[in-house]
């Protein structure tokens, strides 16, 4: 075997990484279908079908495992937005179609399964530290693609806000539609919010500017 | 006693009163500092210095218990938003100073405790077929407080969906304020949205309306 490190030390590391998503994509299942209370890693390396030695190597414990696997489809789930964006329509139908692409993105089991995790790092310490920092890097990053996506101009006061404002509006949406199905009034919703905002974005007298 | 049922039976009428709400409000703080999980009937009981036996002749199961403080702490807070409602600039500053009403509300602990109520619901068929209905008549009473203290005529195409989108965007702020102390950022938000959302609707050419 020494002869050929190569072609052994390859399929092994596929392997391992295969093993990983596996039990990550199982812990996110398992934070969808039973909340963060009822996800055990027990029961993930059972869905998995990976051994709990396996499993206790690369995830010591429940925390390191949940905020690896909410990190990893968040990640997933960025690569699926950046190559969605790409398809976006251009002229007076972007903006609606920017927000439709958020909202899918908040209702999402990727939200869900982070909404676990939010709501059970807020009375847990351990967790918040591994979660907080997560949080901010994921919300950066989806404030800088509907920057990117809207074509919005940050230089000018008010406009950092009204981005913020959006996304804050998707999150609530995606709350609301965790307990009740809710797609026919986030569409309409939606269609008033894109207005609304094309034309703040397009006003030249938005708060804080000096005229 | 059987001479003056009156001075008896009210007496007794209001210890039990006095008693269902501290164990309400009990329930709340627990639901605030331990989440729905960290939450149990003896924890509860200890804490309004209420015998087991009587808490659980009012109150049968955990989720009676919940869904009763819950409920009883929106009832509570809804009284306290009609009261604050009567002291709302009028002008100008009014549309800001509703929506910094809403968004106290929403990030109070009356919001977080709920918060933990439909997030575990979401996983609990019986806690769901409660909360489900609470919440519904919860959101309408606050759509309706809104819309009046906006002055906003909801027979004009639109109208009816910015206002939701409005509470959906002071329940994504307060979502974000579980985890992170967010006043700031929730301050120059809600300043552009009260800008946007006036221009809105104002505008004679909402979304969906016939010109």
């Amino acid at each position: 075997m020494s002869s050929q490190p190569g072609t052994v030390r390859v399929p092994q590391e596929e392997r391992t990484r295969a093993m990983r998503a596996r039990l990550l994509e199982a812990t996110v299942e398992c934070l969808v279908e039973r909340g963060f209370s009822g996800t055990s890693t027990t029961l993930v390396s059972e869905r998995a079908g990976v051994s709990r030695g396996a499993q206790l190597h690369h995830f010591p414990t429940k925390n390191a495992l949940v905020v690896a696997a909410v990190e990893h489809l968040t990640e997933v789930r960025g690569a699926e937005l950046e190559k969605a964006a790409a398809a976006l329509p251009t002229g007076r139908r972007r903006t609606r179609a920017v927000l439709q692409m958020l909202a899918d993105h908040f209702t999402s089991p990727v939200f869900t399964a982070a909404l676990e995790l939010w709501v059970a790092a807020r009375t847990d310490e351990t967790l918040l530290a591994a979660v907080a920092p997560l949080e901010q890097r994921v919300g950066r990053q989806t404030h800088r693609l509907t920057v990117e996506l809207l074509g919005a101009d940050e230089s000018r006061p008010g406009v950092r806000e009204l981005v913020q404002a959006t996304l804050d509006l998707v999150r609530g949406l995606g709350l609301a539609n965790t307990i009740t199905d809710d797609a026919r009034r986030r569409r309409r919703i939606l269609d008033q919010w894109a207005v609304a905002l094309d034309d703040a974005l397009a006003d030249d007298d938005l708060q804080g500017e000096t005229a």
